[in-house]
């Protein structure tokens, strides 16, 4: 159930203990992909494994504005810090939680949430009246993961599918040729970089030709796939801590 | 132009210092209005004033968890304390101003955000690289806001012309007769209650029945007219602060 | 009982669980009218409450630095931020509260106390073990608040007398010619001054000629009024939480 | 000049940057000695130095609730975190600095507040546009301080001379004989206690007999003169920070 | 040059802009290695790269508790909130950069440390007068690497070389045997586990068996190459920002 | 116990609640003593009275930075705010209080950190599970603590004792030569110095020469006796609070 359709009483006659909290970002995905690619992908994501799932799950609204400040020499993106954004979290699981629906999966679309979003998700199991676990979509489509980039086919293939509005296909060929072939500055395996705008002159990290609308359609049903095993796994799963060593 | 729908060197071509940041509220308003009523509302006055306005506005997506301790105990509702909403406001609004859009109105859609409104827009315009104000919808509708409510007539009103989806026609009656007249519980001008639940049995404040579509046509006219205006006042606005007395 | 001037043998003596906490603000009040107006004010409406009241009630010394940064352009305006407001307001209660003074009323004198004060005791309310409500004098006295302004009509009536060495009457006139009419600059409902200095050149809003003694004991008298109505709607009322929807 | 009693123009017209900020406590000085004595002799040292000053000084209204949780055991006793009430003092000096006071004496009453005062001074002169030093009377009065006590000798004293409303003669027997002879509860120079309530009964510590008024009036003549010695050299103190080595 | 074994005179005397600051965690590593493994671990390291650089570097000392909370169930496990080490780490930075020790690496002992410390070399680098980047060192050892485990193979080997005092080599044998052979407990790629008491019962992940002295000195030696080619990197990095695209 | 030097299990056997936490600083100590002082002392004190305690006593690892901006001009010395050092001292306390040691001493070395101590550890011990109370070990030596100083007679002769390595002889004369004679620049009891280095030339106060290692081995005897004593007391005490008054 998508909370913000629904009325209280509709709320009310619930009776589940799981929720989803999709979370985003608006930041520069190319010029061929939205600013708001991380918040339609998380949102297709979370909508798609709530449809499969044999239970009743909760949708939250999404969040849309998380750890991008990397991003920020492109226009448009936007950021909070990460303890603004861990708190802005951790208050919504707890008020989900205050209602009952106290086993929340936080449904991430972007990279560099993560971190914060382990944090907070262990911080609010160890803390609060909840358990929260994030799960990022990427993380959970098999092998293709390691294609992942920035803009690149993984993403550009679920926008494709599941909001093609949000790509523009006339520069999906321009993305492609100034785009980055990875991620980061790297020496000793640690990433030099502060910000995007070291590596990428188009903001793009992989290639666009690569994420065809029917690769989106395979990612969506992976990813819906293994949230909706997670949703199966967290709905049984025993809660109390273990004993003192 | 909506942020989220555009891409980086779509939003970086844009010459104007105006955004609109639209904040809402997740939260109970009765058995006919939906949860996200009051993101709803902020958003189609965002959109209806960026339309009217003859001059590039920058709209960022919404703010969707407000302050709304005060319905909690109606299902649905989710809320953050004041400093979370005011810190996510705040740096929402600085990352706006990083890309030049630093004269911001904050299209608020819920009276329980007010308050931290003011306290945060006072903050950035006097700490920050940017101005802002925040602009509550319902206060720019003329005599009309004297009925505001809670899911009363304006927000019906304004929900059957902008977002039908949201209202549930079969239960208006049914919300109008179990609402409460007032919205507190007064004594020397104080209100005594600490949640909406104390005065009213089904969260509803006014009469639905008074919020016709046409209504709300013309709710959405006269808001986005006062946003317009205030769109003008601001672009304009000599911000050189006063001299020391 | 007047907290300051009692010994701790006398406090433990009371029965009581109502206090009042007088807050003010040190800041401008236009060339004829003491920095310490919203003390001096705040305390004589504590004080002749407590008087009237039919029972005992705590008075702790008054908080003599507010909210009030929107003046600072005027010499000897004194403020700090919302959040150490807050800090300050909710711990002093919460010490309060330890010794059994749990329902509370906060006094206050000043305008731009009031949003930081609403939050603050909801949070009180809320989270601590007390309740609290903030009462702003002049909203306590019927339709002359309309009247209000700053420096104006009814504060130099009340100083006039209560504290009338806080008036300087020589320069009554010249506070009047120079005032402002109103409050803010306003389009839409929205006030675009952040600081008090852009529409007012000595600080005065209304006319302070209109602020006879007579007015003031009669002020005094109705604000006080409102106290003691407020004061016996605390002590007798249920605090127990409404029950879940 | 003291802040609270003068207008803006009052305060704008004076040539100084000099202030003092008088900080108490509200917290238990036995059955004999008000609640308010910290305030009481914080302000009569501060009014009495701003006398005998060859130079204007601004007088800063006083800070009523100190770090004095320790008392808590005894009704009436107030108290902030030490967090709250540094931030409470940085912020007013911060404000009295703004005005160009910049160097500013805080005239402290209270024990238990010196730690706090020597960090948050500490602070200000190192991160902010002002100077500030910490002043405790009963340090400044020669070899008095070593009979200091609690609602002992010399704050009754004080008080005796200077404010003699808040001594219960009737109760000074009962409050010398009931006394602890030493503050705090000491193995290996340290204190176990974590609350003046563990070593003194009453709340004493030091005989109130050996403060005569006359005795006031000389720890009032002691503490004033060292407070204007110390406005003497700060005012003509050379600022800048030393050189790195 | 290590800073608490020289004077200041000594330490004014260098001219270099690299530092390292060794962090770790107090916290059990299994029945057969002491708590204060990834302290050990981190300074070995550091203290060979530095004598391996060709040039000054500057080594600050330890930070000895660090993230660590999932391991509480462990006796003698200690831990600080996120926020707290990233504020100490950031603070330990900026004073090295006020000395001119600007381009600092964290080396880093703990993998329970590494998001935290990847957001505050980000704050770091972005916000203060220095740059920043973690340094893990058993991300730097190659192939090795897949087996780090917990307490296990590579730990055990390089405590073996480099403080093979911690090291109880009479409890081998049951550390290995009761070990667990994976860290943490996987659904769909997200661990569900919130502490490590969940998934193995001696605290031990891997088979420590297989970390004999000679395996820990190869660790030693590929640890301390990648950190010295990362040092070598970061002294001739030019950290002037990206433009704004 | 040496925790750091401990495996789990073997902290795990352990039947005590006493622990000690040794807390220095890293900062200039003259051109004769190392920056690490702080921490050798604080350790060898803490050390010597485990040994000579009769019964179990943990020993956490110390902490390396502390309060020490005040020596910020000398190379080498480090600092965390007073904020950050009460947070890392009171969360590690917590972990040790989590495996019962929860009657800690905090065994420090540096002046500079004693008032923040005195407020962390009476925080710990009436908000959270643990008794805490902080030694300074030159408070611990007698009447020899007259002469503290800084880098002087009584440092320089336990370290001669205790850990040789950090003095560097041939500098002791020059250290003393230029040494000042006392801490701080005084007018009315106040200190009116920011920065030692207001007042000292080469950081040295005092004079090293009167700091033999025959001294130091007194010390650390006084010292550790006087902390065993206080162990002992702290192991029997009554933790119950007071009763209300």
């Amino acid at each position: 159930m998508h909370l913000p359709d629904s009325t209280w009483t509709e709320a009310g006659a619930l009776d589940t203990d799981l929720a989803l909290l999709p979370v985003g970002s608006t930041e520069q995905h190319g010029p061929h992909a939205a600013l708001g690619t991380d918040v339609a992908t998380a949102e297709a994501v979370a909508d798609a494994a709530t449809d499969a799932y044999d239970g009743e799950v909760v949708v939250a609204p999404s969040i849309p504005v998380g750890v991008a400040e990397e991003h920020r020499q492109f226009p448009g993106t936007l950021w909070v810090s990460p303890d603004t954004f861990r708190s802005y979290v951790r208050e919504t699981v707890a008020a989900l939680a205050h209602h009952g629906w106290d086993r929340v999966v936080v449904v991430n679309g972007h990279g560099g949430n993560v971190p914060a979003l382990g944090e907070v998700c262990a911080t609010i199991s160890r803390r609060d009246a909840a358990y929260a676990v994030p799960f990022t979509w990427f993380e959970g489509v098999g092998d293709h993961r390691e294609e992942m980039g920035h803009g690149g086919p993984l993403e550009t293939a679920l926008l494709r599918h599941a909001a093609p509005d949000l790509v523009r296909e006339g520069r999906i060929e321009e993305a492609a040729t100034e785009a980055a072939e990875r991620w980061g500055e790297w020496v000793s395996r640690v990433n030099l970089a502060v910000d995007s705008a070291e590596f990428t002159e188009n903001g793009v990290v992989g290639d666009p030709r690569e994420g065809s609308k029917e690769r989106g359609e395979e990612l969506l049903a992976l990813a819906s796939a293994a949230l909706v095993e997670l949703l199966s796994a967290i709905e049984g799963r025993d809660l109390a801590p273990p004993e003192r060593r």
